[in-house]
């Protein structure tokens, strides 16, 4: 039987992989990397499930290695600030060191490598939950109107900037104005401070990078992001077709319906 | 004599400018268009001194040629977020409603456009005030380590990138990574910001966009901005050499050399 590494981050992401593997047959790994991973949900879904901490990068190895884990997904978010926060081992450390620009490729990447240098392969985020990625068009019931279509191409164009940048994935728009840039605060922050400053009627964009590498960082939007647009009283959301995962599906549609927000694939 | 219109934001920018041009011989005719701009201080220098909001297009055009202006400049902070916050009267709205996308070169160009049909010239902002310019080096007495050198290097060309897409013109970076990207909430916000997600030790950046009109928006660093850095313990502050104002510069070298960040222009 296959059996596969989960390297879980926050989010509900890990919890649809885990379950998608199962349904597949395939034998689960998990190791929660950081302490708001889905530990306490995947443990009756996995085969293994271990908690050790995004900077024992030596422990992650070894414990995987013992696992017989030959192939595994990095799923579920981390935020960059843990940077700044946690510890690290000697090996993180090193390679922290070694990178000249710590933005998210050069450190996932470096991951990536140091991962694949002891036998283990990473495979893409969407292996498994592929269903999670959108046709173009409107997604919920909510039509935009001319001018949010319009502000949707416009913070479309302005994530990808952002994204070619490795800067962030998020944009948030309004009237032809780029309120907000998402860095290293993340998503949540960057919509709650378009609320702070716009009296609402924002639009959010979220794109996947000019060249996404599929093994990490696929955006992601779910209920949380939609409650945060309700709050500060957006008026659209626009991801990016067959590059943005849209977990919670169903969830997410009811409440921007409710809340008269639009979903778009572009 | 020559005469020369001074269209004025927040900040001291007016105030030096008012002060060249009367020591050139130029007649002033001030007209402040937000509620921080320094009327109160321009009032004992220039020759004529009126306070009329940015929305109110026709009003100040119609004043610029009631005091025979055929010549201009716009200096001073106007922040963006004034748009969703001021009344416009008819030609303001006519304006902002041409734009398609109403990022901040879009405005202040069709400004310039409709004040040159006119009749009004708008001249560079470096008009009269070139020494509050920089040349490349350090500019004060802290001398940067390697580690916040490669900073400056990595955040200069991360604001080129914001700039170029015409965002902002701030970054915030520590240790390679992007902190904080100013869009509309401005550059103190931009720079309190970095301080809530990290213990310090950041770096700022501040250039002109790749294609800097020098009619308007270029970058002025002074003493609130070292003020800003000081509170979140930053490191160092670069900006373009020859492209980015210092105003106040004998107290922003003296705040920056009492709190160890290092000034660089490149």
């Amino acid at each position: 039987m296959k059996r596969v590494g989960l390297i879980a981050g926050n989010g509900d992401l890990p919890i649809y992989f885990a379950e998608a593997a199962k349904n597949k047959g395939v034998e689960v790994v998990a190791i929660n990397i950081t302490a708001q991973a889905p530990s306490d949900r995947l443990e009756s879904i996995v085969d293994e499930n271990y908690e050790i901490s995004v900077g024992e990068l030596d422990r992650i190895i070894k414990r995987l290695q013992a696992s017989e884990v030959q192939e595994l997904v990095m799923v579920g978010k981390v935020n960059k600030d843990l940077l700044f926060n946690i510890d690290f081992d000697k090996r993180m450390l090193a390679l922290l060191n070694s990178l000249e620009e710590k933005n998210d490729d050069a450190i996932l990447l470096a991951l990536v490598e140091e991962l694949e240098q002891e036998g283990i392969e990473v495979k893409e985020q969407t292996t498994y939950i592929e269903e999670l990625l959108s046709q173009t068009g409107a997604l919920n019931q909510v039509e935009p109107t001319e001018e949010e279509l319009a502000d949707m191409r416009f913070g479309f164009k302005m994530a990808k900037g952002i994204g070619g940048l490795d800067i962030g994935q998020t944009v948030i728009v309004k009237e032809g104005a780029v309120i907000a840039v998402e860095a290293i605060e993340g998503t949540d922050e960057t919509i709650l401070r378009s609320g702070r400053l716009t009296d609402g009627g924002v639009v959010m964009a979220k794109v996947s990078k000019p060249e996404q590498d599929f093994r990490f960082d696929i955006p992601t939007v779910g209920v949380q992001t939609i409650k945060n647009l309700i709050e500060v009283r957006a008026k659209g959301l626009v991801i990016e077709a067959g590059k943005t995962f849209v977990v919670n599906r169903k969830e997410v549609f009811r409440l921007a319906n409710e809340a008269g927000i639009s979903i778009v694939a572009m």
